[in-house]
């Protein structure tokens, strides 16, 4: 039975260890712990040193993820996945993904060795960030089977290619297959810091996400006549600049006006880009993100006409390149609904909500029915050392993932009654 | 007697005699001839043996400026100086500074060995383009006694000073004063490319400058909130890429509405500038020019408070830094006014205009009557390998030069009258 007092002191260990992962960095003074580095090892061991001692059996699968598998109370019993990421990006801070997995040894813990209907395998995923390959969810894709020869070709910047890394940190890459998961797999869910400011601004601590929202990433290159900016009158200009960035406007009314929507020129480049020569030609990329498809599809040919449309008035040309479409991902409604119902338990509004950003979730998603949620994000910083997360907050993401495990305990009964 | 069979035949050696300097380079196969690099030192001698036959006495000055001085029918006669540079950008045209040199010889050679009542020195400048020493305008400097110290002792890529580079050449740094003018100066003309489109969109093959634009450089720095693109909803962003957008569509709207006012941002850089993260900071040039200080003044201001509420609207915050301000410089009436009846009498129309770059007629308006006069430039191109004039408009600016050289000596003849 959940108690918030049991939660709270919970919460600050969850934190400690947050923060005692941290030490555990390639970079001295900076937390950034990539694929299979050296101090992924010590991280594993610290968990390790945790999770044994309340009963999980403890290996590191050959796609490098920690697993602890926490055995349910008879055999043959379905298995519950909570996971989240170990790896970091470069001078990340200390909850991004690491406490998805910390958080899984709490609930661990809150059981005092009882066993449930079903076993919890806890998961810490060896990569999802795809800093060192160029390459995300090279763990969540060992337990779907999908880490492929093609991905374990791939090389970081040293030449090394992800087989190689396995090899070096002691593990064998002929073993891949086997961190598949394995038998009736009743779901997986990760809870995640929410890495933007929306339960902040709802002053909610906690939220269910029931998709993670499709991307395009684009780039736009316009192309005018690179001038004097002395001597080229107004009316005469081809100008690059001013072509984008009145297409940049426009791309942000675009995505003001579309609920859900969100639309980000990030990186913008001209040449020949000197003070007094009008620009010839700007670059700007686009990402574009929404939960439904079709509203993706549809405000992507928006912003494509709103360029052709601004360039050609102004007697520019643009072409632009798709670099990356990802769709949309829905999670598992019972399980959304089954966490939904776990955060109502502990008094708060449980906020139905998008993740703009990718998770493992949506890899298991392929396979297993997942879930995620999302835990307040102080001013919504993530991947900086200003991240943090409030005590309160992960007492009671605690307290839900009790009221959680007892809730699919009960239907996992039920359902095994009415299978019988 | 000017005829346009005579400027026909002068305006085809003109344009063979640009391109047969073009070949005086630093860089094979492109034109760069930066500050007395060694392909100065063969222009020079190229043009000296044009000059030579003619009756000019020829020199190179301690500011490394060529100068051939063709006297006048009598002692003590005041000098009409004619010039303009010989140094280029990098990668450059043939005509650029290069063509008002050769047009001078040509108007030289015009006269048939005639003596008029006054003296013709025709200077190519060594320096205006600013290329090598980040400092435009060194030659001109010479010739009205500013080229002091400071510049003498500033320094190239390599580490030469301005001093060094004089030594390296031959010539004596100490002898920089003896490249003043002397005596009476009636006045200093320049013949240039437009370097813009006007009297091409006119249908106009001359122009008279009777002011050089003011000009002021700025940056603005536009400091929002570096973000995460997927999960930062549009509402809460702090967006500096979204904000210096809508500033540079405001900033031409202002520039279309001032007549005669140009105003371009031509650099622009955000940080991080990554696809999948807001900008959190952006940063933009400002070149702004007018012929009216006043103007200038006021606009300047109007973009400036036009960036403040912009980014306060938005939630950033905005620095501007001006990193030049150079005052408008009007050329001398009367001079303007001969260039201008020059021009008419060739059956143009001369359209009086303002130069929104440059000029070497900038600095010798300091201290002397100058006027410049524009030849059609195709395209609007200059600074570039595709810079080109056309011979007809060549031969109507050699015509209207030997116009005016009589109107200019008519007029001396009865002024001298006058003061007898």
């Amino acid at each position: 039975m959940p108690t918030s007092e049991v939660s709270g002191g919970l919460a600050e260990k969850v934190i400690a260890r947050c923060r005692k992962l941290a030490i555990f960095t390639e970079d001295p003074g900076r937390i950034t712990r990539t694929f299979l580095s050296a101090p992924m090892r010590e991280c594993h061991r610290e968990i390790a040193s945790w999770v044994e001692p309340l009963g999980a059996e403890v290996r590191v699968d050959a796609a490098g993820n920690f697993r602890a598998y926490y055995a349910a109370a008879e055999a043959n019993a379905p298995t519950l996945v909570i996971g989240s990421h170990l790896d970091t990006v470069p001078d990340a801070g200390a909850f991004d993904g690491v406490m998805g997995v910390v958080l899984g040894v709490a609930l661990l813990e809150s059981l005092r060795g009882e066993r449930l209907p079903f076993a919890i395998e806890v998961v810490g995923f060896s990569e999802e960030e795809g800093v060192r390959f160029n390459t995300p969810f090279i763990g969540s894709r060992g337990l779907i089977g999908t880490l492929d020869d093609e991905i374990l070709a791939r090389r970081d910047a040293r030449g090394v290619s992800v087989r190689e890394a396995i090899e070096n940190f002691g593990l064998k890459p002929a073993e891949v297959p086997g961190a598949q998961l394995k038998g009736d797999i009743l779901g997986y869910i990760e809870f995640h810091i929410e890495q933007g400011p929306v339960l902040e601004e709802l002053g909610l601590p906690l939220g269910v996400v029931d998709a993670l929202a499709g991307q395009s990433k684009m780039e736009f290159m316009f192309t005018g006549r690179a001038n004097h900016a002395g001597t080229t009158p107004m009316h005469s200009r081809r100008d690059a600049v001013a072509c984008a960035a009145e297409w940049i406007t426009a791309v942000e009314r675009e995505a003001q006006r579309v609920p859900g929507l969100v639309a980000t020129v990030g990186a913008v480049d001209v040449k020949p880009g000197a003070t007094n020569v009008i620009a010839g030609e700007a670059r700007a990329t686009l990402d574009l993100r929404h939960r439904a498809e079709n509203v993706r599809a549809t405000v992507v040919e928006t912003i494509v006409q709103l360029a052709e449309q601004i360039a050609a008035r102004r007697g520019l040309s643009v072409r632009h390149e798709t670099k990356a479409s990802q769709p949309a991902v829905a999670m598992d409604s019972r399980l959304a609904g089954a966490i939904e119902e776990a955060i109502r338990r502990t008094g708060s509004e449980p906020h139905r909500m998008v993740s703009g950003a990718g998770h493992d979730a949506m890899i298991l998603a392929e396979k297993y029915p997942a879930a995620m949620m999302f835990v307040r994000c102080p001013n919504g910083i993530s991947h900086s050392p200003e991240e943090t997360v409030q005590v309160e907050d992960v007492a009671k993401a605690i307290e839900a993932g009790t009221w959680l495990l007892e809730g699919l305990a009960s239907r996992t009964i039920s359902s095994a009654r009415e299978s019988k």
